[in-house]
């Protein structure tokens, strides 16, 4: 199993992929370069070396794990995996922004740190870096894979409005159905795209390419299904948010809207609650509040859907790569993402 | 001298250009169509049509006039034109966020409209519209195109930076070449990309298309100075704005900061006009900031700088260009943009 597992696989993809990403970095000019170095990690805010925490880089080692998968070469995919992981950052640091989040991977946020506009301006000069990247790259795939990726922007565009717009609306007027295009656009696309550039990047078909995509789409939607369930029922020494921190902040989560449209008692207690602020003074409002989504059946839904997800992932993967040994490595990376209830 | 005329080049590079562009905006998703709609004055706030009014088309008519200088067929290059002017586009949409501008094209800006998380979303797609054009584009210079707009887009940020950051500094602590960089990041790099990017798909060789961009570059300069001179002795039934508007709003503009520097009593008078903000209560008070400026020089040196700005324009265009004739729809196009003193 050398090789497959996912542990391993992150950790060789950050190898393959830092490299290539901290020279786009440090390509920058000074303002962007700053606040790109400090938001990767590498730096911090007064500009001296840190250790560096980037996250897990799923999304790259999705686009090296497809590749592979596909006969492709690894290393001749490093720098699509560095244009995914770019697009990935520009868009935390523009959601962050807008949704005035304070804090990410445990430190204050690029605009609490260095304000609004240039942490707008380091989002869009990694949107560009991101596709220079890629169109800068001799190999045959390039062009087709910016345009994928390029399309995919668009796509995440239109997953954070729909985000932004949702929790702005009563609890009872959005639909599960809304909730979950929502987030396959914010989540899955950019995994679906991860593994579809891995694929071109391959040379494989364009049912490869569009079954690839198919698989990091509904792997994506299980992590965010299980995502949603640790919002609610995570282990706060281990999410390092407080417990029930969605609940807190009345997040409309996949759980929480497949217990709001379930047409039980506990739905409509739950609206009831979800109805006004969230008030720590009120004692056993949070715990009341966990037993609703849990009464209405919001967290077995969620980890129902969550299976039903992983199953429809593997089919669409096991179309691609018939091959269980060559699939191996996608499929450690997919059980890996939605592995962490556990 | 039919189709020399810049008015017409303009009219005609309009008329090439909007279909693709519309095309693009219309195939983006729901909200940040909108958006775009909007911005692009082809939509009212309420969703119905609206006549558009969407600037001058400058940037889409440098392009296709380059391309046609160096040989080129103009229509070949409509998407390359569509993709510099959907980058112009969402520079706009983002600057106005930042710079909370409430005006443009005499019009509310977007995010006054739509909010903040909108105007932001909208800009990022119309970046991410304008690589996909590119990098669709059958054409054989699409990507090195493509790569080269990125950059560009890197550099429109570094300039929109230095802006932000020039205008948080004392009158005093602003050099004239920190002022000219910023004016030409912000101003001459987009200008540049355009012809560059008509000499691409040209054909040009790497020569014409560096001429090229530097030619774009200095007539872009030069637009910017007369821009800023206009800002300040510019007739207001003419401009849309009040008489004086940069000097009442403190604005460090070319002009400006070339005054502060001349070393001049007239310097003196006009840093302690700028130590304090603008009171309208005070009479005379814009008169003497206007007259300060002029006699330390500021007006005379803008508008030689800018002439001298033109004058290696016209040298590199020669260059890429040495036919005159085939020339001459881009120099009209550099006079026009700098023409609007007269």
């Amino acid at each position: 199993m050398d090789g497959q597992d996912a542990a391993l696989i992150l950790e060789q993809a950050r190898t393959m992929v830092d490299p290539v990403l901290r020279a786009a970095i440090e390509s920058l000019p000074g303002s962007m370069r700053r606040v790109a170095l400090y938001h990767f990690g590498w730096e911090h805010a007064d500009g001296s070396p840190a250790a560096g925490n980037a996250g897990k880089a799923i999304r790259p080692a999705l686009v090296l794990t497809a590749a592979a998968a596909l006969g492709g070469r690894r290393e001749a995919a490093s720098r699509a995996a560095a244009a995914v992981e770019l697009v990935h950052n520009f868009t935390l640091l523009h959601d962050d922004v807008m949704d005035r989040d304070t804090t990410r991977r445990h430190r204050p946020t690029a605009w609490t740190v260095f304000g609004d506009a240039d942490a707008i301006l380091a989002g869009d000069a990694l949107q560009a870096l991101a596709l220079k990247l890629l169109t800068e790259d001799p190999h045959p795939a390039s062009a087709t894979a910016a345009a994928r990726l390029a399309s995919c922007v668009i796509e995440l565009c239109e997953g954070q409005h729909a985000d932004t717009a949702m929790e702005k609306r009563g609890p009872g007027e959005v639909t599960l159905d809304e909730c979950l295009a929502m987030a396959e656009a914010k989540t899955g696309a950019l995994l679906g795209c991860a593994c579809a550039l891995g694929a071109l990047y391959a040379g494989g078909s364009a049912e490869d390419v569009e079954a690839m995509d198919a698989f990091g789409r509904e792997a994506g939607l299980a992590f965010q299904l299980i995502d949603d369930v640790i919002g609610i029922w995570g282990d706060p020494s281990r999410t390092g948010k407080p417990a029930g921190a969605d609940l807190v902040a009345r997040k409309k989560s996949l759980p929480v809207v497949a217990a709001l449209a379930s047409g039980t008692p506990a739905a409509t207690e739950l609206a009831e609650l979800y109805a006004v602020p969230y008030d720590e003074a009120q004692e056993g409002a949070l715990e009341r509040t966990v037993l609703a989504v849990e009464r209405a059946g919001g967290r077995d839904w969620a980890q129902l859907q969550a299976a039903d997800r992983m199953a429809r992932a593997i089919h669409e993967l096991s179309r691609a790569v018939p091959d269980p040994e060559a699939a191996g490595g996608l499929l450690s990376l997919a059980e890996f993402v939605t592995r962490r209830t556990t």
